[in-house]
């Protein structure tokens, strides 16, 4: 695209975005290259980064003149979509957001720019809406416990399929069963995702399944493990499963139901009618469709499956005073701690999504929720009605939404016809039509339809209770916790929102120097278009006529994205980095394959790798094999040698972190990739650290075939809390035909490809615009100096820091990438000060701690980022020396660990006021050295017991009588 | 116009907005009837309102069928604007608000739900941004102390005419000299304000004026009292004004410059060149234009006049600890405490809008501001420069941003062609047109207007220093402070403005009972319009037919107001209930003097008026009489009877607030208005409590002649922390001809009008969409169980509170209207416990304390409106009750009140964390009964010592050192 600037002054409109995105100014810079010691920001990125890999020219991206150009530009392309009314359904719905939730969640910085719960005493108010959402699945699936959201529907059932596999006790070649009324995406996520790992699916009608036998009939006479029913299905009838579920159990499988939340207001719920497992989408409880994606998928299971939940789960324990909190629970189950023995590469969830759908039943209520549920069935039902009047052949009977209409021959037609009305139907095939009513259907959109289809003159529609069999009609209440009854005003919500926001910290506190996942500056104007009718309301599965704005967006960026990464082409499909990793992985699996090279299945990880590397492997169908890390922390070259040697002939690929995930240019790297690639292996480079290569070096480039990158950390998406992420990947041209495609949208990947990763042909599209303003406002040239400043910013703490802790690694002339690690391991071993203790000490001086011990146990990786400004920098820094003295304290006995301040942090306000046994004095406590009483931050819990809350897992509301003191 | 609803579904959509909007349930409802001890909601309407005032029929007034309906009407209305690039200057500019701003503060209910910081422990953080807005006012106009600002750059003149005529010592015949190419709105509103107090005021060309001859001269031999200028003129020219201020001090008269706040970024402050006083509007610091507001006027002063200021100040002074701490100061100038001994009737002001052209500047630093103020020069320096050379006859020698251009006989002709190519520019008369320059202006703007006047080819603009005398180059420093130096990063300035914010309460937190404020839900769909473009991007003096929607909007709320009020006419240009006031005097005022009957300048005002009723009737030219209170507390009706005799001939007008300013529905007012109609005299009734009638009494149709409406009281606008307000004028069809009107829109107000109000014909018309919005959500019946709730919510406080509070004034049957006064005198008497000890203890309970003081000292008075739910209702008697409880421990001795928990309230955080010395504990401190330690709001000062800042005088920024323990 051109974006043409004649039409803009000579003079430049000022402020330049790019030095309001980058924290320090032009005196800091100087100021900050002082102390680090070097002469000049390109001396240091001469002495940092290895010259081999450096990029041969600017990147060539231009910058848009200003934040309202850019804004204007996003209009253009928002003005090239057509938003008609979707009745289109297959898992997406048109919704309301109550504009409350919308304006103080979706559009809020404390809520989206907060990271992962990783740290709960400073995430309680987000941990209480996550339990909210917990409760919404379980109370309307009707199963024990749920995780805290998923990817997709999609995904969710694929990590149903797993889990069912890994919990039957049936012979290991056992298949999966799928009803054929599944919604066809998540058929075709379950195949990309079986295929690797060798397991079989057979797709079939399951609805005479009565037993045992004919159970294993439909499998084709094949032992099976799992069955996937849809609840209500693609084709809107709602099926009694019982006796389907019954006849598994018999025959040792495990039952999925991928059910819709909000015909479980009405309908019997599946953990009633014996289903083990549950899935779906969240995103018709208020969030908006957005051509896909982000929204939260679900997953819950029965009582005895919750060790096995993918993803992450939150659960209760209490803290040091004894009082409830939140934390995430079973943590061990994830894939950071497992490795390549994790059940799933889920990392980052969907957290704001998740947040927004909880926050829609607390608004609605069960009363509410039932409302708009009969109101949905009873548009229904009088399309239905309507068309059968007018002599139209109605396919399906008990119907909660969705109806299958027969036209032999005239479904395009008809569909057309629709369309001209300003309505989206679904043609299932030639002959037939699927319409879906939602919550904002109404009158005008059955006449658009009913005339479509040739009926004219009704304008009726009645309320109607449920019209299927009694059997599966809900019985069971739900919702029944207090929180679902007393925030139904808009003021109540209001007060209920900021309570929760105010117990957390997020970027608009301070900063979260968090190594790896560079939270960095959220822009406004970067996060305007999310929210615009035009992108928010399509529906993936739209004509392709209806969405080129938002799609030329999407090349647009994957474009860019080649620019900075050296790749040929790059998959947006992706919708986190997890998902990224498999599709690159999946690339290579299949271009082996395609080459014949089938027995190539070895994949070499170092031992820093993040967890989620050796995880998605695995779930590749691959076998990780661990390389080395030697003494200085890079990568053991001579174990590589010897690894690669062993396996030449089995060699998949390597998967690299670059820059280090120990925050270092190791200048082996093109020394490794030929290795690699000498032995016929493919060289993955993950692109977590890809904040300190942009406009420096690609990947693409400097001898990597394929990399995921992180949208929600190298470009601006906003963390939400735990997610949404977007985790494109990008490979060089040979790899370029086995990138994920989409069964639904041709145009949406290659023909060739591995079939889709996520459920939405252009994964969590909506939010793409960020990124996509992002490298708008920056061009390439401000791009650059981001990555400068963040290596500047990261070597400036290293060199503040080094002398009270030391900086566990680094590359030549001692210099760091774009973060450091600051090694505590002495420390505990000489004082039993724990990195835990430093990390809940920075509470009380006001920050988000660091990363803990990762990549290495009992050390702290710190990643300031480009956008902290020095005041900030330096305020980090200064908690860090003063806690150091701290510690120094305990190193000389002056008072005993046990009873330190760091011990014993973080201190509450409230506990504050209470009786003080301290050797410490309260002022101390809470207002250490440099702390600003005018601008404290106050955590709501004092430390929390995770361990108590694992073995007394309670995973939905706790009941407000728990809160008492 | 009609709002169709045929297009929707016989099914309701859910969720009702009348559901959102009101707090209490149905059940909560009848469980609070119970304790009010009436038997249904319509017993207690007929038991408290007189019978005589009900109206006769429900409210005419369509509910729309939801939410999203009114943003799609709201959106049709919006797409019958159309937004050109303004170049009409007139004192309203192009400006790009600050997007992190625009979040966080305009779309932010943390901002703009706040209160007027009248309880200064609970506002500190804008307290701060107010002072910093003062800082720039000060700093840019070179002048010693400015005010938290005006309604608009018209009134604020009118302000600093009578500020110069209290001040000057010249006879009172003298008049207001005003030169010639002051902006015309201006010295409209400067006649209309001057009319009525028979101030003289004579507008010629002051450029000659040299010394006090020439001056006396020029004011048709008068005496001067004050002179007024535009600083540039109106005409572009920059012209120096030092040997006319020079001249007017010889004459003991005033120098007053109304100047731009972007042009002093480069020109000779008015305080250097000998100006007294400067006013002006803050409107191009990142406040869009909206078809005329709202934005902060401004004023400042020379050091001697400051207590003659204005308005609302914000000063500096400690708290009990002996910190720095904001407040507002020197408030005993205020109209609220010298009623018709106030200098002006100014009470709601523009906070939030000086709050955003505050954080403009801190945003921009003096080195921004002065790039933008280059930038916006080379524009009109090559735009004048290219007509030059493309022969056109440019008139203005020495500007900052506009030129007046000459075209003999062709302005229309020009101005119509510039608006063929996008462009809106002045026609001065038949033969000039005025083009101006701002923030926004690019190449093509020039070309298109280039174009116009008949030039083409030209592409450059070159960066231009001041093209002035060098005595009028500012040489200056500004905006030195630290604070416009510190937050330039995006992340910076959000975490400023988070911090700041959560050192406020607004209603995002809790109820704020305000009586006679009327603090209730402003929601989400109500606020949505203010900031589209549609609306917000509008200049006042647009062309009619690029301004139909919104045009269209007011014509659909003032016939909505009309039926509400009962009213023939509504004026919606009145931009604060003060000048609505104004605008009912006025039209009194005229309506008698067209009769013949100018004698009648008697105003009767009841002792228990709010005190801007006084201060508004003596700047309508009337005398004030004051009518007593007979005992229990409804207005002396003998005393009436005499003082309609003793004036019957003198006799303009009554004032009344119906229901009281005492909270009751007085039986009387039928009689009341018999009385002064009989006597020729008008019935003026003060709307500040329309919130008690709206669907239940019209006052158009209970004997009321004028009203004036609170928007952001009863119609849901938000208070902003203190503005914006709007107040509306409703008469009956007698006084439709005395309304306002405006010498620049025709179109805005009768012919036969009294004036302009408000510089802009719609006053505050980008914020006429909340209450729009609110109207149509709610609905006839909506809007009047909004009342009954209210009316039943006050009740049901005075029920719960009486046996500890004695309810001072009660209608029949012991029922209050929407508020109710609770007395503390007795206690204060007994124990030395004070309204102030409560007031500020409530903030230890999490509550922003009632009306204090008003309308009798001594006493609280709470009105919690509609909107907040039992729970919260339950929760504030609960904490009034455990405070009687506190006061009781006074009462027995157990606790002296020196000691006491009361006084020494507010308690915060840092005081818990140091030495403790009183006899309670730190627990019964900072969690009393009731309080919710993980939802404990922490004021961030301690008591402040008001008498201190005004005996110490500070208001601009404090250095940072102050803050300093």
């Amino acid at each position: 695209m051109s974006h043409a600037q004649s039409s803009h002054s000579a003079l430049p409109p000022e402020p330049d975005f790019v030095s309001r995105h980058i924290g320090p100014s032009d005196d800091d810079t100087a100021e900050m290259l002082k102390v680090v010691g070097q002469p000049s920001i390109d001396a240091l990125i001469d002495a940092a980064v290895p010259g081999g890999i450096r990029s041969e020219r600017p990147l060539r991206v231009e910058a848009a003149p200003s934040e309202e150009a850019v804004i204007e530009e996003l209009h253009r392309l928002a003005s090239r979509n057509t938003v008609l009314t979707s009745m289109i359904g297959l898992g997406y719905y048109g919704t309301v957001t109550p504009p409350v939730v919308r304006r103080n969640v979706l559009e809020n910085p404390a809520w989206y720019t907060a990271y992962t719960p990783y740290q709960p005493e400073i995430s309680q108010g987000r941990l209480e809406a996550l339990i909210n959402f917990q409760t919404v699945v379980t109370d309307l699936t009707g199963l024990a416990t749920a995780g805290a959201s998923l990817l997709d529907e999609g995904t969710a059932a694929a990590e149903a399929m797993t889990l069912m596999r890994r919990t039957s006790k049936v012979a290991q070649d056992a298949v999966l069963l799928v009803d054929e009324h599944v919604l066809p995406q998540t058929i075709a996520v379950i195949q990309t995702r079986a295929k690797p790992l060798g397991l079989g699916v057979v797709v079939a009608d399951l609805t005479p399944v009565a037993d045992a036998a004919s159970l294993t009939a439909a499998a084709g006479d094949r032992a099976v493990f799992g069955v996937l029913v849809q609840y209500p299905g693609a084709d809107g009838e709602l099926r009694d499963w019982s006796a389907l579920a019954a006849a598994a159990h018999e025959a040792g499988a495990l039952v999925t139901a991928a059910a819709d939340l909000l015909a479980l207001t009405l309908a019997t719920p599946p953990g009633e009618w014996g289903a083990d497992v549950a899935v779906g989408s969240s995103q018709r409880f208020g969030v908006p469709m957005g051509f896909g994606g982000p929204h939260a998928g679900y997953m819950s299971v029965r009582a005895g499956l919750e060790r096995s939940l993918p993803g992450r789960l939150v659960g209760v324990s209490v803290d040091a005073d004894g009082h409830q909190a939140y934390r995430l629970a079973l943590q061990t189950r994830e894939q950071h701690i497992r490795r390549e023995k994790a059940t799933s590469n889920i990392c980052t969830a969907q957290v704001l999504l998740a947040v927004m759908a909880s926050m829609y039943a607390v608004w609605h209520g069960p009363q509410g929720l039932a409302r708009i549920a009969r109101r949905t069935h009873a548009h229904a039902a009088a399309l239905a009605e309507g068309l059968r009047a007018g002599g139209v052949d109605v396919a399906t009977t008990h119907f909660f939404d969705t109806v299958t209409v027969a036209v032999p021959g005239r479904a395009a037609e008809v569909v057309a016809e629709a369309a001209a009305r300003g309505v989206n139907l679904w043609p299932v095939d030639a002959d037939r039509v699927s319409v879906s009513t939602d919550e904002t259907t109404d009158l005008a959109d059955l006449q658009a339809v009913w005339a479509a289809f040739g009926v004219t003159g009704l304008t009726e529609v009645r309320d109607a209770e449920p019209s299927w069999p009694a059997a599966l009609v809900r019985e069971t209440a739900y919702l029944t916790h207090p929180v679902f009854h007393t925030h139904h005003s808009e003021t109540a919500m209001l007060r209920y929102l900021r309570r929760l926001s105010d117990k957390d910290y997020a970027l608009d506190r301070g900063m979260i120097p968090l190594g790896s996942c560079t939270m960095k500056l959220n822009a406004t104007t970067e996060m305007e278009a999310v929210t615009w009718p035009e992108f928010a309301g399509l529906h993936p599965f739209a004509p392709a006529s209806q969405t080129e704005g938002i799609r030329e967006l999407v090349t647009d960026l994957a474009s860019w994205l080649c620019e900075v990464t050296g790749y040929d082409e790059v998959s947006l499909q992706p919708n986190a980095g997890s998902q990224g990793e498999l599709a690159g992985l999946l690339a290579i699996h299949a271009y082996h394959e395609a080459r014949g090279d089938a027995a190539r299945t070895v994949c070499l990880i170092p031992a820093s790798a993040h967890g989620t590397n050796a995880a998605s492997a695995v779930m590749a169908g691959m076998k990780v094999v661990v390389v080395k890390t030697a003494e200085g922390g890079d990568i053991d070259m001579d174990d590589l040698r010897a690894k690669v040697e062993q396996h030449r002939d089995q060699l998949a690929a390597i998967m690299v972190t670059y820059p280090s995930t120990h925050g270092v240019f190791e200048d082996t790297i093109s020394e490794l990739c030929e290795l690699v690639h000498d032995a016929g292996g493919q060289v993955y480079v993950d692109g977590a650290n890809l904040n300190a290569l942009v406009g420096i070096a690609r990947p693409g480039k400097f001898g990597a075939d394929v990399s995921h990158l992180n949208l929600h950390k190298t470009f601006c998406i906003p963390h939400g809390g735990g997610g949404p992420g977007v985790g494109p990947v990008g490979v060089r041209a040979h790899l370029a035909p086995y990138l994920p495609n989409h069964p639904l949208a041709p145009e949406a990947g290659p023909a060739t490809g591995v079939g889709p990763i996520s459920a939405a042909p252009y994964g969590s599209a909506s939010i793409l615009p960020i990124s996509w303003a992002y490298v708008r406002l920056m061009g390439g040239a401000g791009l650059t100096k981001a990555t400068q400043t963040a290596i500047l910013s990261a070597n400036y703490v290293a060199a503040r820091l080094r002398d009270h802790f030391p900086v566990l690694y680094a590359g030549p002339e001692g210099l760091v990438a774009h973060e450091c690690i600051l090694d505590v391991r002495e420390i505990t071993r000489t004082t039993g000060v724990t990195v835990d203790d430093v990390a809940k000490r920075l509470i009380d001086y006001g920050f988000h701690a660091p990363t803990m011990s990762f990549p290495v146990a009992g050390t702290l990786m710190v990643e300031p980022t480009e956008s902290e400004d020095l005041a900030e920098l330096d305020r980090f820094c200064d908690a860090m020396v003063a806690i150091r003295g701290e510690i120094e304290q305990v190193a000389r006995g002056d008072v005993a660990v046990a009873d330190s301040a760091l011990r014993h942090a973080p201190h509450t306000a409230l506990s504050l006021a209470g009786e003080w046994d301290h050797p410490y004095d309260r002022h101390t406590a809470a207002y250490p050295h440099g702390v600003d009483p005018r601008a404290k931050y106050w955590p709501p819990v004092r430390r929390i017991d995770g361990a108590f809350g694992d073995r007394n897992l309670v995973c939905s509301c706790p009941p407000p009588e728990a809160f008492e003191d």
